[in-house]
């Protein structure tokens, strides 16, 4: 059974930084965001977890494995090097949106996103080292059929884009209300689901959906591990299963 | 008149690199996508364009100003940092989509994006210096009504972000087959789209038009300028009047 | 008593990259040294080593509590993300300079740093976990009495580096052939040297002969600790004591 | 005749902020500094200038073609980025040294380099652009003879360190003093000194100066330039001439 771990991270009175004194340069902003996104891949990353970029100034962390000490050096090491702070909210679930439920809570509980007195919390609690389990993690990798034949070759970039971004769009929402799964668009024609325990037959029932509602064909590959690195990477291979034999939905576990 | 000067950027042969030999750690391919636009927004907007992660292995650019010996040297610069390279087309037209068509048959025309052969492609034509006029870059600003409060605050970040998304998802297609604009989400709850000459109703359309299929209200600033790093910013403060005045579409020209 | 475990860290074959097939432009090449540190710093430090700079193409880092699984997912990561790769040697000793000398003999024995078929070896070994106790690192942190009121806010940079960087090369000298210590400049007037174990004596003797050679005075707190980042923290809180009291030496164990 | 333009680009209050309420993590302060001269090296690279890391806190850079605006967006662009922020001195002169001599003293008549009340101060004054020459700038490429055959492969790290240091002691010394020339190690065994206009037998003077000093055999090549990108390239391909042909001195104008 999934145990999710997930860290909601903000950055702290963001909106208002942005424009003040006056609008700040756009290329300086997309550098800082993304460049902050980067360092949290690598500092999740190095203990095993996996960050997404969400909308930037908000992101989403499957953060099993990360105990709140390790929280706080990272939450530090990110004050120290950029100009702004972040606050964490961490919380755990059978579900990964009950999970990230809660630990939004915990943010909102201090306050506003745009409370310019609210800064640095860190709150929550992790999963026991004890209570750790080879199945807690559920995470499923999609991509888009012969993308690069059927679009990124064919059509201008943007219209491959909006097929993309269609399907992306389209799976977020049916896997977020009928499979309670946290869907984020990696880059590409990629997608990464942090999903409770589901079986074959949900996956195929959102790539139908999709197929159907949007006319985008995806297949998926799932693995499962004890932190999401090692969940990730099964499912990359199960993916590269599907590749190789041509199935829709691949099980790594 | 707008004159869109368009840069699609590809990153050569891309999704083989991530699974040769082995799948990649996704956090390594995550910092290296991320850092990578940031630089790219850093080399562009250094000369006054801008750039959009899009897909992070397909980008585009508004690279008004930006000419061809500099695109060569942006090309080198990455190849002399990053394990990947980048192939470069660019073109210029009244409209933003079919500028960027011809940007990308430009590429097309050399090989597909996963061609192992084809590397480091650098195609196409810039406005001459001396017929760049004060009106070739459309830009507008969007953010969504109070996003902070209605949303960010209120919902789980998933819940917002579905918000936000489904916003951005509606708009970009609608911007794109109704205006000829190129639409970019680029963090919180802002999107820039790169408009051809456009007026007040075309935009004040675009928001109602979101407004009444996905229920997301939005507002916009919209500048111009002879590059998009002056067009951007003038759509920054139309959009900060905005803010101040209540109006829903602001034009700072 | 000390136990440092040191990796040598060689990017493979960098000189001939450097000019292959033409000199490459050397603002790319000094972006992509400080950068590759930046993420050493962290890859390590995350792991509670350090890292220093030293020549970029070749950097040394005091390892202790960074496993061989470890190593070989940095060693990974960075050639998943930059477009040269790195060997690592790493060994152990009671003396640094000693252990530093195992680690760069496991490198040269697989081939010459300009060999390009001699690429991402991974050689040594660390201590096992059970045999790692709180006295295994010993760091000092030296710097220069008053540099500002000296010399930054006197002399032009240059001539106020001249000073800074006499000091350093006649100290680095010094610690090397008379305490087994491997001295790193670590930017500002700020020295950090990885030490056997050694007592006030030591490193007042030290600071004398700096000061009587090259006429610069420095102070030094010192710190020990199971790991680089303990007992560099202590050697910092050391050297705060001394500025508060005016001790030149402060030992924090 | 050389007409150098340098910059002094210092950190407002660095060494208070470093341990301030408490001492930073070293880890993090390397990261930031080295990540800050990366993307200053881009940024005044990115307009043909050159930037040396020198101190960290502070750095000189050779800024031919750098006028006063873009000093503006590059010391915004940094603001907007980083925790902390940065001043800068502009002079010119016949001499590098007189010249940061110039661009010091603008600084340091605005207060002390650790005055907390002092921040992003922006004095001095450009070459007009009508009066840039082809020979403004004259750069020389230095390196160490065989290096990696006769230190990297044999000695330890540290000791082959040593080696590359105390050439470059003496160097920079003698340079500044008897030649009013900055000289900066840059990695590997690479040193890149800016110039006042100094002919064949300077070069050698310095070379033979170094051998019989400290005993470290460098060769150099030298080139000119409107701005140090042309110059700097010019000296590398002198030095690769020097290594073609076993030349000590190559000047490339």
């Amino acid at each position: 059974m999934t145990n999710t771990q997930v860290t909601h991270i903000q950055i702290d009175n963001y909106g208002p930084w942005t424009v003040t004194p006056e609008p700040r340069r756009e290329v300086d902003l997309q550098t800082l965001q993304s460049r902050l996104y980067a360092d949290l891949s690598q500092l999740f990353g190095n203990r095993n977890g996996y960050v997404f970029f969400t909308r930037f100034d908000n992101m989403i962390a499957v953060s099993n494995g990360v105990d709140m000490d390790a929280h706080a050096l990272i939450q530090e090491s990110v004050s120290n090097r950029y100009p702004v702070t972040m606050s964490l909210g961490v919380a755990t679930g059978r579900s990964p949106v009950t999970a990230l439920g809660t630990a939004t809570e915990l943010l909102q509980e201090e306050g506003s996103a745009q409370d310019k007195h609210r800064r640095e919390i860190l709150k929550g609690r992790v999963i026991d080292e004890e209570f750790r389990q080879p199945d807690d993690v559920q995470l499923a990798h999609f991509d888009v059929d012969n993308a690069t034949e059927k679009y990124t070759d064919q059509l201008n970039e943007f219209d491959t884009f909006i097929n993309i971004e269609q399907g992306y769009a389209e799976l977020m929402k049916y896997m977020r209300h009928e499979h309670n799964s946290l869907s984020f668009f990696v880059g590409g024609d990629n997608i990464i689901a942090v999903c409770p325990e589901l079986g074959n037959d949900a996956y195929q029932d959102a790539v139908d959906h999709v197929s159907e509602t949007v006319n985008v064909q995806l297949k998926v590959g799932v693995g499962q591990g004890k932190n999401p690195a090692d969940a990730g990477m099964d499912a990359k291979h199960a993916l590269e299963s599907c590749r190789a034999t041509g199935e829709t939905v691949e099980l790594d576990f």
